[in-house]
């Protein structure tokens, strides 16, 4: 069943009013289930981010989107699953980021310290920004979703790319087995990287996170 | 007004009874002062350990501790007061044991990895065995209570000394700035120092404080 919303204020799926979406047959397979699904994390998305997660409920956000609760229930199994599609692209967009501008790294010295000045500002960025995604990411974290998995385990395969480099490359040492070397990394910028922490040291920053990073760089000394 | 408490159950001070403590004249200074003060938050330690501290309020302690509310209110302005001395004894305590153990160590890198492994286990077992205070902890932790300063202080103070120490021997690299080292060195290990980080990292222990402990030694290579 679709029920189209009658209020256009309340309306908007991307910013759009849903007035302007082709809404399709609810039977339709495939590709179009696909854009529906996609369409209403990108609703549920702005919803989130101007009523908060926490205070709304299916429901709100059924009304909010102009579709029926059960027409979203064909799609996720609960708001956590919304949360969780909407909490996997961010990150995505978080890891690309981080990806991105460490490859413009000239050593794998400079690709470290750009991995993490990235991702912790980018974190700042959308986690914090007027508390956009906050509690989004804080259920993430605290309750284990499994959203996080493939963000941090692309963190970690982009970290250990760049201590190969620099083992290669002679910057960094090869004594110290790669996995601890990778975990110890991450624990030491866990405050800077998981959101929960990050609340709590974001008035450290961006020093702490610098000094910190330094400190790393010269663990990894040869 | 000093108000004796009526039954014997809910009367405790160290363990002992309240009807077995000599309670002196309400107007008496000094000393006795003191030893009042030093009585009324060992009594609420146990309070608190057994009944939490966010569940407590005055009225329930004094009640269980057989004074009245305005007895207490002589010695301490508020229940966090109360706190923020069960707080500074026991990360007095922390600090003592931290400092003991590092003393036995037969290097600097030695002193170093005893340090905190002792901090570290001493926390877990303060804050979390039982749950014991850490209530106390976190509240002392979030709102920034006055009381953690000397205990931070102190820690800080011993670190310095240690990695001091291990430049003199040739132990540890000079050229970093001896504040930028010990600072990096706290962010660091803050996951495992801060109480309410070190909930969110007890089923990380033993392993990744050692192996950021071990981080934090390649670090200071010279």
């Amino acid at each position: 069943m679709v029920t189209r919303c009658q209020s256009a204020e309340k309306c908007y799926i991307g910013g759009m009013s849903t007035e302007t979406l082709p809404l399709p047959p609810v039977r339709q397979r495939g590709p179009v289930d696909h854009t529906i699904r996609e369409q209403i994390v990108i609703a549920a998305h702005a919803h989130f981010t101007h009523y908060g997660y926490d205070k709304t409920t299916v429901s709100d956000l059924a009304k909010a989107i102009g579709f029926s609760k059960a027409y979203i229930y064909k799609f996720f199994d609960s708001k956590q699953a919304i949360g969780e599609a909407i909490c996997a692209n961010c990150l995505e967009g978080l890891l690309t980021r981080g990806r991105t501008e460490a490859a413009q790294g000239k050593s794998a010295t400079d690709k470290l310290r750009r991995l993490f000045r990235t991702i912790v500002s980018a974190s700042v960025e959308l986690f914090f920004d007027d508390r956009k995604l906050y509690d989004i990411a804080a259920h993430a974290t605290l309750e284990h979703w499994p959203a996080c998995g493939p963000y941090m385990d692309g963190l970690n395969e982009t970290l250990q790319a760049i201590i190969l480099e620099g083992r290669e490359s002679g910057e960094f040492e090869r004594k110290t087995p790669l996995d601890e070397t990778c975990r110890s990394i991450f624990y030491a910028l866990r405050p800077f990287i998981d959101p929960v922490f990050l609340e709590r040291s974001l008035d450290l920053l961006p020093d702490a996170q610098t000094e910190v990073t330094g400190l790393v760089l010269r663990s990894l000394a040869p």
